[in-house]
């Protein structure tokens, strides 16, 4: 990309610079969900038609973006920026365990939607943040794990097939 | 393959001309489960240890191959050979519906565990058997759809998403 932006797009550099620099002198995280905003609060904690009861709590920015885009989830959200990985020195402080508790101390949240990513860092995260919720008496649930929507079964990993058959429904 | 074998190995072209032919003329279906076999009965059907209160039902005989890879089940198959299509005339008839009720008629599946492609026809399908199995008085159950093991949620689709957000499960 550097490369081609000095070699053909010059007027392009300066502007993506002059952009880049912009964004990290304008955008910090929002106060609540740690969500990265312009403003103090970000726009989806503001939002009045929001679910307060419902908290999802996801790893990255990126996620949050994902979730919305499915439309599946009307609540709020928690930005963990991370999952917890000792050896990297990432604790339950850096993914903002206290602003969690703080949120749920708030009395309105009645569940945590834990959608870290399905890895076994996210599974840990999400472990250590259903203890933390059932501490203070609100339900933890799990996103399923299981076949991707319109995929077929015969290359599905034999590890997601497992979570699949184990977390079978009943129809109807 | 065909510009490989004729090019290089005449030798192997031969080979695999016979074993086809070999495979053709050996290889059926199971009478029980429909799997591909080299004797009336496949060894899963036939095998002492298996339990026998579970049916998975799946689309092609590879899926049977991927399932008991991943270990995630121990009951028995019955495979129907592709999903409900009518628009290439495929029907309950083609899909060995009459076989699969006899094997409810028997009175010793208790739990029929539906594992058709996460697919539209597959879903259809699925909600078919289902019908099936409750006029059976079995009970049917879907395997869950959602984010596959190990991935991240950014990269998953939206469809899946909502999947996984509906079927999430409490925490312990």
């Amino acid at each position: 990309m550097a490369f081609h932006l000095l070699e053909k797009d010059r007027a392009g550099a300066t502007e993506l610079g002059r952009a880049l620099g912009a964004a990290v002198a304008t955008i910090g995280q929002c106060k609540r969900c740690r969500m990265l905003s312009d403003a103090d609060w970000c726009p989806i904690c503001v939002a009045p038609g929001r679910d307060v009861a419902s908290l999802c709590v996801v790893e990255m920015p990126a996620d949050v973006v994902a979730v919305e885009q499915s439309g599946s989830f009307r609540g709020r959200y928690f930005v963990l920026m991370g999952h917890l990985s000792p050896l990297d020195g990432v604790g339950p402080e850096e993914l903002g365990a206290q602003q969690f508790e703080a949120i749920l101390l708030e009395g309105v949240v009645r569940e945590v939607v834990l959608a870290t990513n399905p890895t076994v860092e996210g599974d840990a995260t999400a472990h250590f943040l259903a203890e933390l919720s059932a501490r203070h008496g609100v339900r933890a649930s799990r996103i399923a794990h299981g076949v991707p929507v319109g995929g077929e079964l015969e290359y599905v990993d034999g590890g997601t097939l497992a979570h699949a058959f184990a977390g079978r429904l009943p129809m109807r």
